[in-house]
């Protein structure tokens, strides 16, 4: 039998295979693994409680503007998902059908739901009569399933974890105003709890979600220079309010339609902190949702006195910090490995000789810098430098995107950048559907976004050069 | 088109028709509604947040044992279902069956999950290998699916939301001390949050889980004297380790397989809260999980300062409660009837002439009881008369159980009881099936369980007349 001493074994480098890098990652970060069924991942407790703290966030942050949580059934009849008519051909070519309960046919078929939009109309025809039924602000956290030919860990996923938030309101006005709300309140928590930048755009018709009038994305760069779309957040005028026949008295007592919203935020976003921070020793978390945000390793921990100071000093670090110390016997060597394949944000050594001090060794993960702290000063100390590994990482990772942003204002160059250089490009468009769907043609790639920051890099589209409507961001995306 | 303005209707009595009441508390309170798929709710905010509140209260005390939460897939496949032959004859007849993922048929049936030990121990056994390994101590919150016949909101619906927890030990002796750890968990969380007090004991074979050594029960009385089972805690000894090949090495380097334990409460839970506290006024919240616990109402709020005053308490006192201020413009009659309704433990009153004399009204939920306080004095008056009503609802119900608990020697007196009075019957049982069935067949009584505190009522039988082994506390359940 072998002993089941643990080993920190190697990963793949970005630079050599930046794929099997992030399975790696996912892997030995305990982060998840695969289940017995194609597709469907089991989010080990390291990752559920990074989603926990990811969900207790965001969650706050939807609270806090008014909106509450409710639990829907996750099964939607076959006849009220093709109440809509782009919702459902959008989404019916990737649904899980159930077509038995026990040992009995269902007269209809039930699918999975891929997202709610349905089961809410139907909720919301019945609450919704009045104005001041209005507005309604709804949240859900569930998972959801999608059919989806191949998969990667929090990237793609027959199920995944999200919340799907979905809002109705008097005037379209503040429909359009909730939805961009929604987009940015993704964007802070990307930036502020993730040290994430992100892009703020408009998706094109061509890239919009189905039944939606109008798509908007949060765009973030992975390591590799491909984007990922991190969070949407979706306008639906009256359309689903007509097909599912909800109306309500308004102040001059006329009925109405309400206008429509819905904005979602996945696991997905595990994939975006992974490839964004992550480096060739595993993960590097943002300390704000670190499930440990500093681990306590005692060094020399067999002499007297070094782990009784490790724990004291663990329970009194409790109230600034998430704290854990490894008192395992496993080697100082191999401990320092572990917790940097996990992206601990900080670690703290202390031996005899720093108690003798009354002192410890503070190491940042994002970039090894070392500090010397006096244990009188902790309190302080801690949250300073959890504060300089959020920027730190938010400075890098804003840095790399600008590097590797290009823009392009003929055909060739545009084909020249997506062929040579990994990132982003900034080009104008004409926008017509035939010139995106050339761009992916000719050079590869897609619209990520027309940012709401627009620049004016040329008057004609990059492919047509017919006059230019909209600054887009293309790339290559996961 | 009529005006919208609310109305508080009145519910049907407890007196008049129970099962209609509970039906009518459900939905003027606003906890769920019907979906259009039979048998799955719509929980909606109000029932979702108090949902929440017990679902975090319960979570720490998880994890304040050690244990981790995961994330486990939703979909088992049918050969993984099959390979605990006790488990898939339990389960088999119940679940919902996916058979096409989009267009495609599936090479093999997916269940739903009705329960996850099939799924967990595939995971097991591929991350336990040693002792070092153990114990795993995992938890999941989700939903899961069973194909019933007749559902109830809460009590029994096709889809419920739930806890399972499934670990994994060394020894048996440990399992088993994890199995009643647990088990104490529900019965303390009952007492000391929910305000109900239960019966915590053993489930005969008859009524134990599918695949279990043995089930442990906490069982609660509601107010027509009918038991609720409210969360159940099962042994599994190594039967599922062994059908799904899970081993490690132990101390002395043998194979050895774990002893496994796995626990659920779930939405259930709140069918519970409704029947045990409920009154002709609506729901009875309990203080620890209620959404709002303290509803402030200006009264003659048109006059000046007095909506002010409401708002300022409201800001001042969320330190101390959970606290909504209604300054709608609906009648403090129609406020009163809607937060009795709804169950807020608290309602504060608060009109000019109070404000004149620094003092508001505060009226418990419970028994209607009015108490004036000094604005100076709130911080310390809320938490305790919060304590209080906890306390009433706790003596209150404890006093209905004692006073609804019979006790039976022979089956004519067992009879009699349970076609006269509602509640539960003490009696004791020789540990034959055919006596249990008999129970069920003549007085329409099932076991609820084995208390594990016994009483020596008698040396026999209450039905067959030989040597009694345990005495048994039987029922009419839910």
């Amino acid at each position: 039998m072998a002993d089941n001493k643990k080993m920190v074994e190697a990963i793949t480098s970005m630079e050599d295979d930046f794929a099997q890098w992030y399975t790696d990652v996912v892997k030995k970060a305990e982060l998840a693994s695969y289940s017995g069924v194609r597709g469907c991942m089991i989010v080990r407790p390291y990752g559920t409680a990074l989603w926990e703290n990811i969900r207790n966030d965001l969650d706050s942050r939807f609270k806090a503007l008014g909106h509450e949580n409710i639990m829907m059934p996750m099964f939607i009849p076959e006849s009220l998902l093709q109440r809509e008519k782009d919702h459902v051909e959008g989404f019916a070519p990737e649904v899980a059908w159930v077509t038995h309960g026990g040992d009995e046919k269902l007269q209809e078929r039930l699918c999975v739901r891929p997202t709610s939009e349905t089961v809410f109309c139907e909720h919301y025809a019945d609450i919704i009569h009045s104005y001041r039924d209005l507005p309604k602000l709804y949240n859900q956290w569930c998972s959801v399933v999608r059919w989806e030919k191949t998969t990667r860990p929090f990237l793609r996923t027959m199920e995944f974890y999200w919340q799907e938030g979905h809002t109705m309101h008097e005037t379209a006005e503040e429909a359009l105003e909730e939805t961009e709300r929604m987009l940015n309140v993704y964007a802070d928590f990307c930036e502020e709890s993730l040290a994430i930048p992100v892009v703020k755009g408009r998706k094109t018709d061509k890239e919009k979600f189905a039944g939606a009038e109008a798509t908007y994305t949060i765009e973030a760069m992975m390591h590799d220079g491909k984007a990922l779309q991190s969070g949407t957040s979706h306008y639906f005028g009256d359309g689903f309010a007509r097909a599912f026949d909800i109306q309500f008295t308004d102040r001059n007592n006329q009925l109405q339609y309400p206008h429509q919203t819905s904005w979602g935020m996945s696991t997905r976003i595990i994939g975006a902190i992974i490839m964004t921070h992550g480096d060739d020793n595993g993960l590097v978390l943002p300390p704000a949702v670190a499930p440990v945000q500093l681990v306590i390793l005692p060094i020399a921990q067999h002499k007297p006195g070094v782990l009784d100071k490790a724990r004291e000093l663990a329970d009194r670090l409790q109230a600034v910090a998430r704290v854990k110390v490894d008192d395992s016997d496993n080697s100082a060597g191999w401990k320092f490995a572990e917790y940097e394949m996990k992206g601990v944000p900080l670690r703290l050594e202390i031996g005899p000789r720093d108690i003798e001090n009354n002192q410890c060794v503070i190491v940042r993960r994002d970039n090894r810098e070392k500090t010397v702290v006096s244990l009188d000063e902790l309190e302080t100390k801690i949250p300073e430098l959890l504060k300089a590994v959020h920027d730190g990482l938010y400075e890098k990772a804003l840095a790399r995107r600008e590097s590797m942003t290009y823009s392009a204002t003929t055909m060739d160059e545009l084909k020249d950048t997506a062929d040579n250089k990994p990132g982003l490009i900034k080009a104008m468009w004409c926008g017509d559907l035939e010139c995106e769907m050339k761009l992916k043609e000719v050079a590869g790639v897609t619209s990520r976004c027309m940012p709401f920051e627009q620049e004016e890099i040329a008057d004609t589209c990059v492919c047509c050069g017919k006059p230019a409507k909209k600054m887009v961001v293309w790339g290559k995306a996961y």
